[in-house]
């Protein structure tokens, strides 16, 4: 016999910060149309903090509050646990501590998955327990439900994903208005669209996070995340992305995961992506990921990635589905992709991944020194797409902008010392991958 | 004790016709992908065509094959019937015969579901077996996964869809090349993106079915598909397709769901959306469906709205997640929203709704008729927001283009009737709604 329906589900939340603040509000506005919709209430029985009782503007007088997260972890009344303090050293403990302890987790960690998601499901797999992130990818958008579930009848072929919201403002800014980087960034923070230490966002970091997360399900693989090459935007100027304005390609930072045959292509850099896809359409702070299947063709997701109440609602839906498959006594998947079995992929090295190139040299002012760099391209096997070259000149030099045909990112590189040691150009060349 | 996990489920196809030949071909092609995922195999045990011996280049030696369907409903084997064959008479009774022998069903059948979803749903919740039609609306987007699970933690505010393909690529191509609507519907019929009988696109009616379990689903509610107001593109020229893109709009025919307070505004017409929304930037057969929730504010779903493969992702994901179920020996889930209570809300009139307004009129060239026209719709309280006038004869009359601010559609549509009796304008204004 199947145990009776329970009629209410208690939630522990761990970390009551802007994400757990928004989590509350959600459980406590919402309360009444979730318990009509999912038929079990989700009750908030306990939340831990460093400063619990500080005013949040919700009521939590009937929240047991306190300081200890083992104690909202091993609460009686709490049946699942929601992890929202961050980090990847207390919160994996913590997440441990819960799963062997029989209770699911939903969390929006990402670095922690990113780091230690393979450990964590398979602890979730061995305890028969749930464990759920979808905010842990581009906040409110339910994109891990359509990966794993939507799409389930697909062999995904490709996903490329704008999931840094800081970064797609500071692009979308510097292509919109020509200002350099660091005067967007000092906006952005202005704004709040990005932190007082925005390293993680602007080296790439926090996207390779999602990358890292989104590669797993893709392809039901094991991901080495130290592994995954990521390249942040800091270097770039409004000089290229007005040349690729000029080429008919927007830059964007992307998460690109390609099936590659048996192999894996996961890797974050900035992108230059054709003008009229919609993705390259996906402005200031928004997040938009495009899956690819052999059955759907493209579909595209998209919505904020960020923000405590976008996110609390990726966060509800993690909860309302565990509770559902806890009153109706079924076995609760532990992962969001049901029984897949994880498979090791090895990851493409970046030296190996085939896409066209944007190239700019800040080049000699003088003739021949487009032949000879076109040469020694030329020699190394990559052609040449376009060529775009202005008067500007730079302390000396003249931008001059090459657009290659698909080349082999190892070949390029031994093209661009050999091109560096000719004496014709000024420093490195910059280089953005495109994705046609 | 819950029953033993069983190792296959059987599937039983009624209907092999495209949207049947693409399902069963996801099922044999990825099949081995789908067992690993789900820890089940979907076994393909009988399907039903009145012609079912036709090669589709595909192998089904090994599934039962007949014209029956009342032979594959009721084949022991079949744990899930999937009805494909279209139509509101025999698929309805076929789906009521699946449920009613306690068969769960998945359906891609927007027209059923549109006329006769409200029983069918209850239907299924008295048997307690799960109705599943993520198929029925935007093809391969898993938009009603994202509307009743991913959200759910949101009170949806809105939905704004374009879900009929062959609409928008005729608006698209009216837009991008001037042609009027004929030349490009002859040319989507070559193409094979509108049916030989366009009625049912070209007049909303199929945008309608969609917007009706849309409706239902964002609200809870039962919809009379009969009550809601449709308006097709036939009467649309590229004379306005050119006037939306001087004023900064974009027109698509969209299926409008809105929240008006205790009751809903569900409707389908030409739309002037302002042209740098992303949905106005879906061009072709694409499909995509807008939901704004309290939580989560404004997300995107887009993707191909038909087609074979693509519609059996949805059907098939639909099959998975109730195949998990089966054997997960849980209670699953009747309607996709769960335990849903669905409470009557009445539909909002055509005449109450607000929005502003584009009109064209076919002027008399003279002084005076913009102030005759402009004074009636004061008189009714309508106040306008931009002019257009050009010189462009069209059989002795200018177009003259009004963009109102908000206005009540009743007060609008009498205001029309004062100014068609003034006699400064030949025939009816054209009318566009517009949304903001």
């Amino acid at each position: 016999m199947p145990a009776p329906p329970k009629q209410s589900v208690g939630i522990g939340i761990l970390g009551l910060g802007t994400i757990g603040t928004g989590t509350a509000t959600v459980l406590l506005k919402n309360g009444d149309l979730l318990a009509e919709r999912l038929g079990v209430e989700l009750r908030l029985v306990a939340a831990a903090d460093l400063d619990p009782h500080r005013d949040r503007g919700i009521d939590l007088s009937r929240v047991a509050l306190g300081t200890d997260p083992a104690a909202v972890i091993h609460h009686p009344q709490v049946d699942i646990v929601v992890e929202l303090i961050g980090g990847t050293t207390l919160a994996r403990d913590l997440v441990r501590a819960a799963l062997t302890a029989g209770k699911p987790v939903v969390t929006a960690n990402k670095a922690l998955l990113a780091h230690h998601g393979d450990e964590l499901s398979a602890l979730a797999m061995d305890q028969g327990v749930a464990l759920r992130f979808e905010a842990s990818v581009a906040g409110g958008i339910p994109i891990i439900k359509a990966l794993t579930e939507g799409l389930v009848a697909n062999r995904v072929e490709a996903v490329f994903g704008i999931v840094n919201g800081t970064c797609n403002y500071i692009l979308t800014e510097m292509d919109a208005t020509g200002a350099e980087l660091d005067a967007v960034l000092k906006e952005a923070m202005a704004l709040g669209y990005a932190e007082a230490d925005p390293t993680f966002d602007i080296e790439g970091i926090d996207a390779a996070h999602k990358a890292a997360i989104l590669a797993r399900l893709a392809f039901d693989t094991p991901i080495d995340f130290a592994a995954i090459p990521v390249e942040g935007i800091a270097h770039l100027e409004t000089i290229d992305t007005q040349f690729a304005r000029q080429l008919g390609y927007v830059v964007k930072l992307l998460a690109v995961i390609k099936r590659a045959g048996e192999r894996v292509d996961v890797r974050v850099h900035p992108t230059m992506l054709p003008e009229d896809e919609l993705l390259a359409k996906v402005g200031g702070v928004f997040n938009a990921v495009v899956v690819r299947g052999d059955a759907v063709g493209e579909t595209l997701y998209y919505g904020p990635g960020a923000g405590a109440l976008p996110t609390a609602s990726a966060v509800v839906a993690d909860i309302a589905e565990i509770a559902e498959s806890l009153i109706e006594g079924g076995v609760h998947r532990a992962h969001p992709c049901g029984n897949r079995t994880l498979v090791p992929r090895p990851l493409l090295p970046i030296a190996e991944v085939e896409t066209p190139f944007y190239l700019r040299f800040a080049a000699q002012d003088r003739p021949g020194v487009l032949s000879k760099i076109s040469g020694v391209l030329g020699n190394h096997g990559i052609s040449i797409d376009q060529v775009r070259q202005h008067g500007r000149h730079q302390g000396g030099t003249v931008p001059l902008v090459i657009l290659t045909h698909d080349a082999v990112e190892g070949k390029l590189r031994r093209a661009l010392v050999e091109i560096e040691s000719l004496g014709v150009t000024a420093g490195p060349a910059v280089v953005i991958r495109v994705e046609e």
